[in-house]
């Protein structure tokens, strides 16, 4: 079985002497969120992490969850449900959300490790809280008093859990296809009917209630997209007062057999004239549905981040454990039959890429975290509207390139273990199962791709784009001179330039043929997450200038910052190179002519 | 389910019009191996692949085999043992052995194609064969002559199969460690005493005897891995005239619980004093296990290939018929209530990488197989060499580039299907399991990386490498004002000079500080595969010149090659780079800081 330690003296390092948390948060008003309390939170959301839940990540794996058919009944793996007990007894569900709604009001930069300690120890039982806060954030920003008191309410203290039931078997991406219908029954409710796949906490043995929100379409709607409109429907009914009444015509039909998280209950649920209630505006569950998605995208992003740790740490003892033949420059350890494979340089690529990737991805995943709380507490509109651009901006890059770096580096972890790591006792090979839909679900690495580029970049003109950049360069000219960074920041200056020079290459080719969008758009997200993550390590080092880590720590940070940039940035060549192609060598192709070899 | 359809008129363009196969068997004096006997053999080969082991592939995965163990019996999945009779009754165990030794002594390029499908076709049954080749090997080699007659020959026949034991618990790589004893008996026999793991189809109902191939250490051998020899060891004991006597101390132990390969049984053997017979000179046993190992390592190199390409066809198939979204372009399906994905610029770069990945990996892989035919066919001494130096220098090549590429590309066929691909009942994910096998056994990636620049470039003073190199020049001369190919060779010229520049600086600099090599290899490695790949793609569009194929066909490798071109050799700019950097990156870091931010 594999091991997690929580990585807190690199989370600790992030927050307070990369992104500067402590100073940040008093700025910001987050009066609560002082380092004791921080220091507080992050111990015991560790302690959580590693004694409650990292324990029942084989258990998930094996037993997997289970479907009564007679009933709908699902039944969690065992330890599950006791968990989510613990966690909502800790306190934990309310986390981040403001305490006007019953939250405790901390800062996202703060949730966010707490949620990567979760998904590194467990991404299956992660997912059943999970679900719950795009639930939140659609209902906080669209719910009525009454929605908010009845439904909202129990999902922040956690007696329910909230789902999002977008998918439909004949539309993921493209859910203007969707046939869910929502029949006005004369008072405030609908009747909503239809089959939703891929519903995640769908149906399950923890919690009384459920609150499903649920994308369907109004008799009158528009055809397309923009004649969604988004419901509330409980899996129990609930009167006036909030109260649970008989149950709903919702059912999970089916659970999805998985390649990995066979702990989280990914149903097949059936609506049948189910009463559900309008939230927000006829037409406008699109709308909504973004809000919903974009928390859940970071979120997903971090379950990469967390599942890559993880894999990396049980590399790294296992490369430190391992005796296998002795090192190219001379026996390490004459007393032992041979050298740790970790004196071996092909083994140090692969664990360095992923310190690389895990460390780099952290400050880039936290400092969105960061962008969230600025753009809703900022001192001034330009700070708030320059943060939410950012945040706009990274969301992508986060979901997608932690995502993608975690079939890397969960890969790569796997891969020191030799054949051992095709063995499931190890348990290297269920984290390479459960990173794998990572890259799927809340919009493939494709759609991030076509979000950032064709939204971020090209319809918003830009605006996270200049932000990004414009903290790029004021970070290289402030550090051009540094003995010890300078070289990084040319590096890094560069590339600024060449990632300004793409977009607007694209868009130039984009305007004469609309395929350049979608033929450049993955290999301009990747060589974005490549510039951030260089971005990253310069600043890392500069942190570490005024920080007073220990040695050993500060050595890594120097080490893997040269790794970096001597070893995974020049992965922008090729992007770079596949960017400029274009379209042509794509699109030529007959879409017949693709099998005809057989 | 995922389908499999053999890719045979590919097939027969790499042998006969790219590799003129039917002109280099009659030159090489394979009298037997006429264009209709190929055509035949293919032929039946697809019939069997697709339409007897196909469709057990499945179940294969969900039933998997199971260990008796009462009696250390082992039961195949429903349907392989039938499978295995008729693929005996078809002739197919001794395609490729000489006639000698009771084989049809057909070509090895005949046998990789026929290999290709059974490995796409059920990747898990392949592997009972499988390994039979590697013992077949070793006894042709060094076999006695009643070893021949008595376990050689039901080998080839079919009768029996066979194992290669190497690896122990403490030692895969590291053979030098291991622990098995052989005790002369006085007789001609030896008492083995061991245990060895990860032995394929180790145990299993298809036959009436197993025949293992052991290294094991004699009293007097000396330390590491000069001291080890081979010992053939039945299952069932043998009289001298053949016939199968009692049951010998050999016995699984266990089952290996896998990520995939499900069907194929990875036991763990104990040798508790079983009789075995000595195979060659006592403390040789590691020249005869590289004998049964090369193969084998091309043969691995196959089996990425052949689930590559399952993999990519069912993800066109897929591509083809999922609706969603419109063309960026505009509406190409109006009649239908979304495009089909295969429009989208995205979609088809996932779909061309596993289409130039696949078929420039099939004439790669092929080739190795005629050099492997000319090296013991070959009209001159030189002929035989030259042949010999290129297949020992594209066996780690073939082996390490086709199971990576097939990572990459049952990766991408699985994203083709979004969430879809994540579910069992696709089949995506059951060949993204059972490719991740490739790369680890018959040595890792970066066994096969130090295996190509350690052995066959350095210390074999880069015959095979200058063998290429020649090769590529003097195509590329020859075609260098061709109107289509001509910018190809441009660039296929640049890049065999940076290859051959490449291995002088990491040899000069691998004289100054030994990991460099190590540090290099992975790299250099995979630079050599994607330069080898250009070349083939070249030729494959000259070799399309002559002949008359298709025109979709013929499309299809020109957009192929374009897109390779374009869009995955640049990946070579950053090998190069990451080459380039050297191993103080690597090799800075102390190994216990590797983790140090925990």
């Amino acid at each position: 079985m594999s091991r997690y330690d929580a990585p807190l003296t690199d989370m600790r390092f992030v927050l307070f002497d990369l992104l500067q948390a402590e100073r940040e948060f008093a700025r910001l008003g987050f009066a609560d969120a002082t380092r004791d309390v921080l220091d507080a939170v992050l111990d015991e959301g560790a302690r959580f992490a590693t004694e409650v839940l990292a324990p029942l990540n084989a258990v998930g794996d094996e037993v997997g969850c289970s479907l009564d058919v007679a009933t709908g009944d699902v039944r969690t793996p065992p330890g599950f449900k006791q968990a989510y007990a613990q966690y909502v007894d800790g306190g934990w569900t309310g986390l981040v959300t403001p305490t006007e709604h019953g939250g405790q009001g901390l800062p996202h930069l703060v949730g966010f490790p707490i949620k990567e300690m979760i998904d590194a120890a467990n991404l299956a039982w992660g997912n059943f809280p999970l679900l719950s806060n795009g639930a939140t954030e659609a209902l906080m920003a669209f719910g009525t008093d009454w929605q908010r008191e009845v439904f909202l309410k129990p999902l922040v203290e956690g007696r329910w859990t909230g789902t999002m039931c977008l998918t439909e078997p004949h539309c993921g991406t493209d859910l203007g296809l969707l046939r869910t219908r929502a029949e006005p029954r004369g008072d405030d409710t609908y009747a909503i009917s239809g089959t939703k796949i891929f519903i995640t906490a769908g149906e399950h043995d923890m919690t009384d209630n459920i609150v499903h929100l649920v994308l369907a379409k109004l008799p009158d709607a528009p055809a397309g997209s923009r004649g969604i409109s988004l419901f509330v429907v409980p899996k129990f009914r609930v009167a006036q007062d909030g109260s649970i009444g008989e149950r709903n015509t919702v059912r999970c039909g089916s659970l999805e057999h998985k390649m990995g998280i066979h702990g989280s209950a990914t149903c097949v649920m059936n609506f049948d004239g189910a009463e559900g209630y309008l939230v927000g505006e006829p037409h406008k569950g699109l709308m909504a549905m973004f809000v919903m998605m974009n928390t859940a995208r970071l979120a997903v992003g971090l379950q990469g981040l967390g599942v890559s740790d993880r894999a990396y740490q049980n590399a790294v003892e296992y490369a430190k454990d391992r005796l296998q033949m002795r090192s190219a420059t001379g026996t390490k350890f004459p007393d032992k039959p041979a050298d740790p494979i970790i004196v071996h340089a092909d083994v140090r690529r692969m664990l360095l890429t992923g310190k690389a990737l895990v460390e780099g991805g952290r400050a880039l995943a936290y400092d969105a975290a960061m962008q969230f709380d600025i753009a809703s507490r900022g001192e001034s509109g330009t700070e708030r509207a320059q943060a939410d651009a950012l945040v706009g901006f990274l969301t992508p890059i986060v979901k997608a390139c932690l995502t993608e770096w975690s079939v890397e580096i969960t890969y790569d972890a796997l891969q020191c273990f030799g054949g051992h790591g095709y063995i499931r006792e190890h348990g290297m090979e269920q984290l390479a199962r459960d990173a794998r839909i990572t890259t799927l679900y809340e919009g493939t690495t494709g759609i991030q791709a076509l979000d950032l580029l064709g939204r971020k970049v090209m319809q918003l003109k830009g605006a996270g784009l200049e932000a990004m950049l414009g903290r790029i360069r004021s970070f290289c000219e402030a550090n051009a001179n540094d003995r010890e960074i300078g070289g990084y920041c040319a590096s890094l200056t560069h590339l600024a330039g060449q990632w300004q020079q793409l977009s607007i290459e694209i868009a130039q080719r984009t305007g004469s043929d609309a395929d350049e969008l979608g033929a450049a758009a993955y290999d301009y997200l990747m060589f974005s997450g490549y510039t951030c993550l260089a971005y990253w390590w310069a600043r890392s080092l500069a942190a570490l200038r005024d920080a007073t880590p220990t040695t050993a720590f500060a050595e890594g940070k120097r080490a893997t910052a040269r790794f970096y940039f001597e070893r995974i940035l020049p992965r922008t060549l090729a992007h770079a190179a596949a960017i400029r192609s274009g379209a042509p060598s794509l699109m030529a192709l007959d879409a017949e002519a693709f099998d005809a070899g057989r």
